[in-house]
């Protein structure tokens, strides 16, 4: 699926659901990869901290139940608030992941979020999928799947980097 | 989406994702069909208790980031274990959660529900959406979808009880 199956014909005021999968393949091994989504360092250089980005809280606990609790603000705006909770980790394989984000006080979405990982010709082949549930408009749905594109470049030069 | 677009063509041992939307009506207002969800005795009742099943654990902590732990066994089998963390509620108006389940020490899934609640001719149109991710097989993804059934009729059942 991808975002062109984003439902628009659902009355006023309901919730959006839109599910779109990426893959992406890394020269690293599965180990390695995996280790950027387990390693609190990793995560918050790749996938939190950014040009422009203020960081008010990042705890993260990687394991089944544990989740990451994350607060940021872009450029003096409104905080940005993102709850996770770890639905099933299977080591250098996969790891599935709920959460919602807010902006100030409104609900903005809520996700269910599973990252594959295969070996794949002496590096990896990751598989994102994402099933959200978005809250406010279509435009954020679109906008997730942009934005996770982003994150999977920021990834690469977190593998590259080490 | 329905059952019908469960993807099987995805490599061995890799997770199934399927999306699927239960509609129904029912002659109580949005606010008796959000109480069965949000009142810990009701949703026991209809939700949890069943002929031939043992209950050895219910919590239910109905509020955003507060959750559910559901034990119980079929006959004497082994222990299904319900995890459930609430990401977002909007009172008579809609429920979203994230829930896991494991038979005995094996992972089954994870899924993202939303349950919707609309005012329609004196009722409640309630629009289920379970978007999850199947660690197992197939059969289970399907399994899925007529259980949430079922479940749907025994609320018809409470919702007449009272």
């Amino acid at each position: 699926m991808s975002g062109k199956d984003i439902d628009t014909t659902l009355e006023d005021g309901s919730v959006i659901h839109n599910t779109f999968t990426i893959e992406r393949t890394y020269p690293q091994s599965p180990a390695r990869v995996f280790a950027a989504f387990s390693n609190k360092d990793m995560v918050r250089r790749w996938r939190v901290e950014g040009e422009g980005w203020d960081i008010d809280e990042f705890t993260y606990d990687f394991r089944i139940g544990g989740g990451e609790v994350s607060r940021f603000r872009y450029q003096g705006g409104p905080e940005i608030r993102l709850d996770a909770q770890f639905q099933d980790i299977v080591p250098d394989r996969r790891i599935v992941f709920a959460y919602r984000m807010k902006i100030g006080s409104e609900p903005l979405s809520a996700s269910l979020t599973t990252v594959e990982f295969f070996s794949s010709g002496g590096g990896t082949l990751l598989r994102h999928t994402e099933q959200g549930a978005f809250f406010d408009n279509v435009d954020s749905a679109k906008g997730r799947e942009e934005g996770t594109r982003q994150l999977l470049d920021a990834l690469a030069a977190e593998l590259q980097r080490a």
